[in-house]
């Protein structure tokens, strides 16, 4: 995982970590807690990402022999310096699992250490994870109006410069099929697709001598693509000549792809034109600024469309393009800590705790988390965060813990799953969260409550920390 | 410039360079136009930006033996695999100058290169020119209406993933002055900045003793940020004590920051409580999901804000998270090509190609840009590029050559300059462009027109292209 140096990080990271290592508080211990606020899309729930490249890092983050030496050039002191060089990350993780559904304003990822370790890793964590987290949303939507139909990863071109792998593994995680990107495919094992781009066409002075050429360049995985003069007069008339000439061979054409026009029309005459040559294992795929919306009225309108090509509005996550995703002191120097705030619902939650997702006797989630201490084992009562006198009884319901330890000592717990397998664990959460949570317009809301101990917790320091005001 | 595989493309790049590779045509000349379509922003102009990054990549563009592997294991040929372990980019490129102000649906870049090259290379081009290009607008945007104030790109934590080297690249060209990116000012050598977290403050028991140590730790640069508990009842007052505990040693409180609330309100009480207690050198900081509308309406509020911290919205692009820049054919073996379309905005235009720029004799752009074949020395009647009765007459103006050759052979002709001078030509490019391109609503649209000899070679192509489809 190159190119992440210890210094990919944020300048106040450094200047705060100096001051606690001359203070001597640098082995204090804290908590801080990851969480997000709102969800992308306007959507029901979020699909967490990006746990697995995180801990990787976090394994192997050093400051290097050059870093040193830049920030040095930058004023920092030789024994801190000297610190930095034999730093590594010592501390524990308790995380919910990557491919997870999540939700806004609870932890997702608590991390534990010393403050300075803590603080030095908080940039690289939110950039890690709010980027992954975004777009495996984004894709987790996609999937779910696409039904069974292909889903491949065109955004290479319109990714953040290097960006554009962890776009790629976060679209994997939330159920796309495979990439154009190769290099992606290459670091993190995904089916490489493609298909040809207009210039191949018109660098022949022929559309039929240009299919020709790559029908038998690639008789395995062939796709024409039919747009560049016409389609229904030129294109897919020569996609079926040469689909022909290819089953003379023993080969067969796999799909023809549309990219311009009206891609409902023009699936449905091209469907028309293929089946009645007798091609109807030929399929359709299309592509051209795709977004679960377009894809939805795509099938809607019963578009015989077999694979989609999703390129910009995936690997941007548009229209929100990042998620706001923030890491909170919760805890340090053995004193639970919040921030007050003008707005009360940016009041934070203090102590070391855990999360508990309610589910009914069929493994259904019921649409209520729980935040509870650490050490509660259960939460019987849930608190509204905000208004005291609203409360829920949970007593009849099976409470999962979501956050689990998957670091200590810096060292990675976790067994590493492959794409294939996050993104499946990811479809099977998803298929326990009732379709409310899923719909596209006003989705209902998961709720959220804290526990008698958390509440009492936080009132007791929003008092003290308003007596001090005073 | 690491991570950045010669396999960091899409699939069929690859696939197409292996067909004409066999075919005997990898050597076969060929022109391809970059440019985009649609301004971001609903601005009147872009930043061009990543030029260098793009020109460096191409010079050491390699495939590796372990993509070479992974290649063969996906089925590519070996007598392919074998001209890829050879492949360097020797072709010639011609572009606008990296901070010039650009315009749609008129080339900003040719390349002039054998078909393969060109091919293996687009991928790359696009995703670092479509990312920065969009970045460094947004940035300019930004420093359009923030006059002096200080610019700083926070926005790692929302990048995407090492895309943020990028991002804070491309901000630096748009006018920022800084980063609290401390891995891409290292790389890129650029004003690191930096404040506090609200966690630093939250460890320590008391905001007072916090403000203390952070002024001892960093008294040459010192930034307090003081609405964690409440910005007017404790953060200013606190730090205004700490700026005279720094006064009788000697040293100057940089700046407050406020980072919540109501910016304009909180600012302008700062300020006089700062005045009031003879800190009229303390600066104000503001940050929280700015953008150029928020700061051009704090400004017109008279919110006393010296410093701008800028993240999310600078880093996504939001709203609009990428630019549409494509890269198509313009000619290949001894012929024009041209792309024709549904839409006739949409048909490109064939042959190589240069771009003149109309000036006054004060050398104010007059708001047009000719495009030419590429040996026309002027353009003195201009067509409108759709529709034939329409022309302007240019004879009166200066004209400017655009596009100018800055790779040959594979190696880069441009003296590298450094990101200050890019910006500062930018800055210069940017003030002979009138004003009605620079507002934010409905701008002046910035007049495309072909020449004469161009005009008639699309129409040929044009014309020959119906023939065969009938």
């Amino acid at each position: 995982m190159n190119n992440f140096s210890a210094i990919y990080t944020d300048q106040y990271q450094l200047a705060m970590a100096q001051i606690y290592f001359n203070k001597g508080h640098k082995d204090h211990q804290a908590i801080f807690d990851y969480y997000f606020r709102k969800l992308p899309f306007n959507g029901g729930y979020a699909v967490f990402a990006g746990l697995e490249d995180l801990l990787e890092i976090l394994a192997e983050i050093r400051f290097k022999e050059d870093d040193i030496a830049f920030l040095k050039a930058q004023g920092f002191e030789d024994k801190f310096l000297k610190y930095l060089k034999e730093f590594r990350f010592t501390g524990k993780i308790y995380s919910a699992s990557e491919g997870d559904i999540v939700f806004p304003t609870r932890p997702i990822l608590q991390v534990e250490a010393t403050i300075i370790e803590a603080q030095i890793i908080e940039t690289i964590l939110l950039n890690l994870l709010n980027f992954q987290t975004l777009i495996a949303t984004k894709a987790s939507r996609i999937r779910l109006v696409a039904g069974d139909a292909g889903l491949l990863d065109f955004g290479l071109r319109r990714a953040q410069a290097t960006g554009g792998y962890f776009a790629t593994r976060a679209a994997m995680i939330g159920g796309f099929d495979g990439t154009s990107n190769v290099a992606a495919a290459k670091k993190f094992d995904i089916k490489v697709s493609g298909t040809m781009a207009h210039s191949f066409i018109q660098s022949y002075d022929d559309e039929l001598e240009a299919f020709r050429d790559f029908a038998k360049g690639r008789p395995q995985d062939c796709v024409l693509l039919v747009d560049t003069y016409n389609t229904l007069k030129s294109g897919v008339p020569n996609a079926i000549r040469v689909a022909k000439e290819m089953e003379s061979r023993g080969d067969k054409l796999l799909a023809i792809r549309l990219d311009s026009g009206d891609l409902s029309y023009f699936a449905k005459e091209s469907r028309k034109l293929l089946d009645d040559a007798g091609l109807d294992y030929v399929k359709i795929a299309a592509s051209n600024q795709l977004d679960e919306y377009v894809i939805k009225s795509l099938l809607e309108q019963q578009a015989p469309i077999d694979i989609f090509g999703v390129g910009t509005n995936l690997v941007t996550g548009n229209p929100d393009g990042s998620l706001d995703g923030v890491y909170k002191l919760a805890y340090s120097n053995g004193q639970p800590r919040i921030k007050i705030s003008e707005s009360i619902f940016k009041v934070t939650l203090p102590h070391k705790k855990q999360v508990f997702r309610m589910k009914d006797d069929h493994g259904k989630c019921i649409g209520a988390d729980a935040i509870s201490l650490y050490h509660e084992k259960r939460v019987e009562e849930m608190y509204h965060p905000f208004e005291p006198y609203k409360s829920m009884n949970l007593e009849k319901y099976h409470q999962e813990a979501i956050l689990n330890k998957v670091m200590e000592n810096g060292e990675n717990l976790i067994n590493k799953r492959n794409l294939k397998e996050i993104s499946e664990y990811s479809l099977t959460r998803l298929s326990e969260l009732p379709i409310e949570y899923k719909r596209f317009n006003n989705p209902h809301i998961y709720k959220i409550g804290v526990s008698e101990l958390l509440r009492e917790e936080r009132e007791k320091l929003i008092k003290s920390s308003k007596q001090k005001l005073k």
